[in-house]
């Protein structure tokens, strides 16, 4: 397959606006091999995730994010992403001190599953220096207290340019990100987080859960926002238990949930195939 | 199958304790067809339920409850319920104007699927009266108003007693039971409602998960304790969503998931299945 | 919301079709509310679901099928299926002697779910008619040996006939369809089966299933071909089972898991939402 | 907790069996820690598993295992399995090329979720040796071809001796394995295959399963038997597809669906949570 454009947009919903975008990327020559819409008709929105090769495309490809904010993008108060299938998302991990989701993304890199970079990965613990050693990747660690927080977190981000970084994944990182930091990387700052029918508060949820007898347990990855985890939900998965099983039991099953639901939004982030919208996401297919 | 008697106990968890009842049991002639246990080993509790053929039993069945009360229940501070196979659980189902749950509940008793009577439903709406009545099962009808609400619940329980109701399952029932009622039938109401991930506090929940974007919803059948959708939980179960499933779409599938998971919960529980400990349930298998 | 024109389409894909339709309809004054678009890439197929109101479409609606038939039948080597909001589905319901999809379909009628007509049910024994009875929907008892088949299908396709039939669901109805039926009504025959992992073939596949020990059990529901058991899946599902589902539990469990796939695929068929294409379904969002 | 012993029987059932078990544990001052236990009521076979902690226990325990085989094993026709908690099950991991399932469990295995050693991988090809090496593990390859197919697993089967391997995890080993070596090891290989809904027979089945537009898709796990595919299952799971799946998509869901129901089966066989018997499993809570 050639190099491709993907093209993400959303706009108050009015007719033809398909049938205009696909027409022009037509007439000039793309070859669309991916089209999916979406139109909210409660809140007359309409999204849209184009794909076209760019061999016989007749612009060039540093002009066409131009072309279409000039036809469209004022005409429909249309938001425009424009990405090139050969430019890689750059991913920073953060992590803790707990693997498991660590290591299923770097084994998915590793094994090739996933078309991005990932040049380094950050923590506040020393803890995880062997796996990143091990998968060869860079592992800074920023200690972090309540009086050094704002430096090193200012020494981070500064990494975090230096790499060019286009999104963070928080792969339980036991940190909550200062607000600068979110709004460098808006919706594009994933985490992932256990997540319970009924919901609990405070300290030691799987206890709480296991208390309460829930059947069900749950993760959620979302887009980080200054709300604490209320950001858009990219992916939910949940998991049966039952009365046998321990607090421990619980946190296990938890952990191989997270890794998975964390692994398919970030899947889902690197295909460019989220598009947040308010405070949700449309997830194309 | 001969009639079978059945036996929930929970108490202090003590070496010995299932080897001391199996023991009794089969001395005595029972044949046990049935034996389910479980220990709960971070609060030290022994749960178990049993199953046996009276058939050959040197007890008499109106003498075993004294004989189990007398041998087990004071010296391992036991907590015992016993039930006979040829007693049929007898339920009063309670609904609004929502027919889903109401018309699986019935099709369910009506294919002969539940081993139970049903004498009665009650309704704080003349609505769902043809359903009843198409099932062949008395209707009654009682409009609640702040006014006249505990002089209904009266009738109601009346109505109850009369009817040697043994338990009480909320199809969608509109109306918060009061206290009294409880615990007049302590573990004994069942009750469904829908759970989302996250939680939604206040009006129209559907619509707010809409907003929200989440991914999954789910529903809980559980018993109704004086505590509002607090009661220990018989059974959850959740359905996948996405951002193309609209509040109405919500709805529909959050019926969908209510009638099974409730259906499921009262299965257990005309099984004598549940054993309802704390604030948490033990499902036997 | 006003009547609307649903139309569904597949053909070779090339560029533009979209653009072209799209454009065709709002040109003429119609007011798109749903579309849904899928490229198959591998063959290269074109699949369109497109709504749109009625109100203000400058071609009048019995003309519609012919115009798109000229404009785009030929051009693309298109397949066009078109549907009226105003239109109802017309739905026989075949049976047997089990009731559980029956009840299922029925309350979902009775209480409105359906956007549908069920004038009659046909089955092969007279056990299920207290149920049609009860909903107040006229049941024919059509006795079939190996001698009188034939005719007895020939009777009720006359029924069917008569009574406008778009559409027959097998509600567990335990004969084999003839190649003349199917062929009345191709891919507007839907059935339901229960599917395991690994499959099992001959007699008894729960008991089967039991023997080997499976720990999940499914259900397909498919339109109906003259290969038995393979024409285009519409909806599947599991439920997980353990060592200690005895092969009547296996049954329950099927049963429940049956009647709900049946009924989604129902629903998707109602919403003029699947579209069959070689052996296979595209199902519309 | 102390040192535990874990045992694990079945038998022809018979009242008292678990009575006696019990009893002659507690009597002999042993603390059960956990019992589970299952009675076949279809092939009237009891299970039990038992965990009790040796600190107070009179019987030495090198001696136990005589016990339970003098006083039970003749008198009840009863298989026993003793283990104890200090002593790890030793795991060969054999691979081909596909690193997925085997970076999932050297993930786990390195984050001391399991409690196992895994003295060596074997394989047909080289290409994991870089994964084998990160997680400082020896990697032995023996090409395989028709010829020299015997010698090579005599290799093998040495090396299982020589590093006294309990217990074997086909990790998507592309390989029949020979009876000889199936025979050595009893009910402790274990491999994990896609399942479909319904089965495909032949070469490329995500491909078949894509061209029947299947909409669920599954994996198995399940010990290795001589007849191919055909052992007791220990583990299944299915995930949801659709038709905008392409069987690439097909690949990388069946992958990950793979990896996380061979851990579980694995998971469960390193507890001593498993018990064959005839073609199926008993999987102990």
């Amino acid at each position: 397959m050639s190099v491709t454009a993907k093209l993400l947009l959303h706009c108050p919903d009015r007719p033809g606006i398909l049938a205009e975008i696909t027409n022009f990327i037509t007439v000039n020559g793309g070859n669309i091999v991916y089209l999916d819409q979406y139109v909210d008709h409660i809140e007359h929105v309409f999204f849209a995730r184009v794909e076209w090769e760019l061999e016989n495309f007749a612009i060039p490809r540093d002009k066409i994010q131009d072309y279409f904010s000039t036809l469209y993008a004022q005409k429909y108060d249309m938001s425009l992403r424009l990405y090139f299938s050969d430019v890689k998302p750059r991913m920073a991990i953060f992590v803790s001190k707990m693997s498991h989701c660590l290591f299923d993304m770097l084994a998915r890199y590793s094994a090739g599953e996933w078309d991005c970079e990932i040049p380094l990965i950050i923590s506040n613990h020393p803890d995880l220096e062997p796996v990143a050693r091990q998968f060869g990747i860079p592992y800074h660690v920023f200690p972090v207290t309540k009086e050094n927080k704002a430096e090193q977190e200012q020494k981070e981000m500064q990494l975090l340019r230096d790499n060019g970084i286009t999104f963070i994944v928080l792969a339980r990182y036991m940190q909550v990100i200062s607000e600068q930091m979110i709004e460098a990387y808006p919706n594009h700052i994933i985490n992932i987080h256990h997540s319970f029918l009924p919901a609990f508060v405070g300290a030691k949820p799987y206890h709480q859960a296991w208390e309460r007898g829930v059947k069900i347990i749950g993760a959620t990855s979302h887009y980080v926002t200054t709300e604490l985890d209320a950001g858009p939900i990219i992916e939910q998965d949940v998991v049966r238990i039952t009365h046998k099983d321990t607090p421990a039991d619980l946190v296990m099953k938890g952990k191989d949930l997270e890794k998975i639901v964390l692994s398919r939004a970030v899947s889902k982030h690197i295909d460019r195939k989220v598009l947040a919208y308010k405070n949700k996401t449309v997830i194309f297919s």
